[in-house]
């Protein structure tokens, strides 16, 4: 890329702070830098947690600039632990990248899929051998004519891996093009098919960074002493919301998944972008035998690292460190857990301020009066 | 929501600015403030834009911490440029807000649906006394059994109009309750038919926010000088993730919108939780009669506002002042044009990569040795 | 197509009957003729529906062989009944040809598009000019780059409509190309886009053929005296099924619409291939206030006629001649709601075989002893 | 169910032949009676297939009330089998179930989603001890929240085995449910999530019924004087059908799998209705390097079997034979790969009837004039 030289100077107050606005500490994080936009982060919590990776009661950060996000979050997290917490488990792992083989016909894109399934441990080698943490999980093969997809998912320990299972993938692919006995007129290691910062209805059925699930019962008597609604009103609000995310072709059924993730993601130095296809996921509301509510959510695809892209960066290690129990910093496993469980809670909140007809509410006062507004949070 | 008083103090880094982390500064934007997290803004350009509010050449400020990305829109637009530049339309605009409403069974839920529809003068005389700058375009009635779903479309004008279009339909609703023949047992101002913050197939087939389209024409010569590619490649590489996606149940088809829609969203006080629904749209790469390569995208919820959200805090605005012509501040339409120009800048870029086999490249050595490094972006 | 000369006589079986198997009667039907093929019809009922345009008690006609499925929609018929019929509304009515033209780019297509709003009228009389059945309704336009959709909708009285629509838009193109200031570089009456024959989430969205919805209310004694399951059962198994609609990226939410409409359409001499796009919609199954059952069906695409197709031949017109009330056969309209109604019985006696673990006990009962087998249906 | 008592007599003229309308012919395909309706067949032809299990020359039966059906079909596949015949794959083969299970929690999902992976050989074992048969391939197992759904994929021979493996599910449920440590609040043996008889994205990405691909290639000059159209022109059909599909989200890309699955699936006794799955796919055309057109179908869910259903009735029985090579009926997978065969023929017919602007033309004669009339079919 050349230099752009002729740029006017950036505009001062992009590069007022010189300890953490000096380029350097940026330098492999953005080229063209000009300064940095400043985001302010609120604290949701607290929230207890009980995962298999995170437990305990934490105080999340979340990076937005949306007035009265924060405070509904919270007020969900608070519920949460008042009603004794919630439960979090990462059920699986696995970032994927997806490659295209273009051969002359569908006999040779048979041969060619025969020989990846023959040869999966020497395809395995050549791509583990390009990273101490990247570890080849599975090759699934698709045919589609004379295109051949393979579908290769890794274990990427505690990076998200889009990267590393790249650099993986090629080697891969080196492979088949040196050894496999049909040639392809051409190939590219992403075709597009790995869902790579995408919604997809293959996300529901596959997992793309960590498959995380939290559910929570909350006794009927505090949800309504709280936010005013009932385990009932809220199951009810569900089923329309169901038939909504249906007749509208929504991927999954969930409320705002969104909001929580890029406030979490930018909070912690998580690649934003991957909101694209982390906002998907089912979330469900349902009055339990007792009459009490229990919630989940289902997230297939969230996309968190403690190493690499941004989560180095000072002001987001610094507030990841807020997650840290005693000395040790948070797993991206932790990160998962209190992902979904903030999600939980924004589910439970917004759509309780839905059904309680509060809605505009917080968001009037927030908005308006600001963050010292008595009154109900949305 | 209850104040949280014995947290530990904020790691010092996250306030270490006293002007631009003053707390009053982010009042409106958030709760339980800490401090700021800060996103290095890169700028990619030259990009000339032949649009009807965006016309001109640009720098586009993107907050990103992936190392590559900026280098490789830039590349992108400068290829555009060179090649004279792209068109760009916004084709439709408009925020939406669908409520839902529960009857006793169809023949109440038809009743009420065609009072709606006899009654639409009073519902918007209704809706847009909310607001000065709210109009109301449409309303939309689906039925569902005893479930009649609204779909109401409002201008918003600058405005993004998320709340807006809450406080408008909460009045509609209201003036329908009032006054309908029949009485739903249950409402909801948002029945998630919307779209909001999430994929769904109707954002394709409408429009929530700005539906805007660019394309543009290269010249073969041009692109195999600065992209080393044939039109031919990309267009067969699109055919493959065409394919792809269809394959695995996208919504739409394109490679990496979210990246660009991230950065600029953030970049410019947007709200970044939007890229969800945003980062949808259909990318096209052909080969023109006359040899030359012919891209176009397609973006039908490109949510973008110059007043409210994060849009007027200090450094947000001084990065969307980047994008003015003269005195003038961009417009909302102007934005989304150059959303659309800079996303088909990227497209292009990252669709040669992946045919030249460069795709990892440029993240290895920008992400390894800095910005500095010399060499090929992706 | 050439005459196939020298094929074996087809098997004597095939053409038994010289006064049905008469090539001539087929001759509007279907090319090289060398028999036909017996589908054995069952009916079911009585069915009680409260209809705009059925209005009655019917026997309906079904023809299938698959065992058990006349027997599972005659329970759920007779229990509508007994629990004093369905309610049933044709909702919207409308057949949709989608075309395509190609331009030079973005700047033509938008062009064209303003001239095709401009000159709607024109269009339309192009259109209706070609059949006294047709009439143009709307004439919807997307952009994609240099691509132009139109989506032209029209009501075809009582004709499935699917040529009459190909040639009256074949008309309003030829107009176009006529006309337009900007000539495109090719174009097709139809683009894929009008979702002739396959499921798309456009369909939930939009109409083809005939929007209906169908509800009732089964007092829970009734249900679980016939069915031996409660409301809440079937409340609960539709969560599930809701939930399993969406992980796997189900276009709509139903059970087995399929059966019903393969077999009615079969019988009465419907397009039977109209089945892929007609077997979408959605189902809820709820617990009324009361402690009832709440059910409906909705369903965007229910493609009948009483003219044109098979639905002359001497058979299918027999078999709909069961719907007759008094001297007259029933309008399409009434064939719309009489579809959602027996769709409707066959939902619930579906989901109450699931929930009630009798799913598998009807196919073995009909299959293995016949249809003298006492017991109980699916 | 209750007999019917007090029903009219059925019209004369479905019961007038005693030797094929003998009620007991049909007792195990069908309940309640009252005759048969006849469909004619075509045959489309002659067809050539170089496939794994179909190898040689076919002539397809097509039963369908639509004019210009057959002679389109038939079209199609002389150009095939001119241009030397096409490839065809049996890719895959696998019915499934999918059963729910629901529990108290998140927790005891997990401990039952553990459960079922450490005792799959006991399931089994259960579920193969139901039939001669089935053979389960595969458990899969998905959490959402207190709901665990398992998705069981069996081989089931030359059976559909749609009953097949609902026995052998229900058997492997009664495992789970007799020796789990958990045990779950309800369950039911198809959740929704097995896809059968519906359209779903999951279908693409897996397969139900036989995964079946179909390839040809037909030189330029060969496809220019049959169907006056080059390969340039169906390609770029092909990419505004692609992006139609695309924005209209339909499950894949492709014109009208339906047709011929609908004529093939009764004509040859296999359950219609099952159209609403099988018609799902991915079709490609494109320019060949040498400048012949290249064209495939991708079909996953093709549902075809010799024996069950109204595979054994005298007419359907018949029009199978003809099928036959030698002696030896056609197997199931030759049957798929001849379905996958004569889709490919229609598509490339279909569109190169777009193309040439020819659509509506052989169903404006073959309606009206007859299947006598000479020209163009479309």
């Amino acid at each position: 890329m050349e230099r752009i030289r002729h740029l006017a100077p950036p505009p001062a107050v992009l590069v007022a702070d010189p300890a953490l606005d000096d380029p350097a500490t940026y330098e492999r994080n953005v080229e063209n830098f000009i300064g940095t936009v400043r985001v302010p982060v609120g604290i949701a919590g607290p929230l207890a947690v009980h995962g298999s990776a995170a437990r305990g009661t934490y105080y999340v950060p979340l990076a937005t600039t949306e007035a009265a996000l924060v405070a509904s979050y919270s007020r969900g997290a608070q519920l949460i632990t008042r009603a004794g917490g919630c439960t979090a488990r990462v059920l699986d792992a696995r970032m994927r990248r997806a490659p295209v083989f273009t051969f002359a016909d569908l006999r040779e894109t048979t041969t060619a899929a025969l020989w990846v399934r023959e040869n999966a441990a020497r395809l395995r080698a050549a791509a583990e051998a390009t990273s101490r943490h990247a570890r080849l999980l599975e090759i699934g093969a698709t045919i589609e004519g004379n295109h051949l997809y393979l579908d290769c998912a890794y274990a990427t320990g505690e990076a998200a891996g889009q990267n590393m299972v790249t650099f993986a993938t090629e080697a891969l692919c080196a492979e088949l093009l040196a050894h496999a006995p049909v040639r392809p007129r051409s190939f590219a290691v992403e075709s597009n098919a790995s869902g790579d910062k995408k919604a997809a209805a293959q996300s529901l059925l596959g997992t793309r960074g960590r498959r995380v699930c939290a559910d929570a019962v909350i006794p009927a008597a505090l949800l309504e002493e709280r936010l005013r609604v009932t385990p009932a009103m809220l199951a009810a609000y569900w089923r329309t919301g169901a038939v909504a995310a249906s007749m509208t072709g929504t991927i999954g059924m969930q409320g705002m998944y969104a909001n929580a993730l890029a406030a979490f993601y930018l909070a912690t130095g998580q690649d934003v972008a991957c909101v694209a296809e982390s906002a998907v996921g089912i979330t469900r509301l349902d009055v339990a035998p007792d009459g009490a509510l229990y919630a989940c959510v289902t997230m297939p695809s969230v996309i968190v690292a403690t190493v690499g892209g941004g989560t180095g960066l000072p002001t987001q290690r610094a507030a990841s460190r807020l997650l840290s129990r005693g000395e040790e910093p948070p797993s991206a496993d932790a990160l998962a857990e209190i992902v979904a469980a903030i999600v939980l809670a924004g589910e439970i909140s917004l759509t309780a301020s839905l059904c309680a007809h509060e809605f505009s509410c917080a968001h009037h006062r927030f908005a308006r009066e600001g963050a010292n507004a008595a009154g109900v949070p949305a």
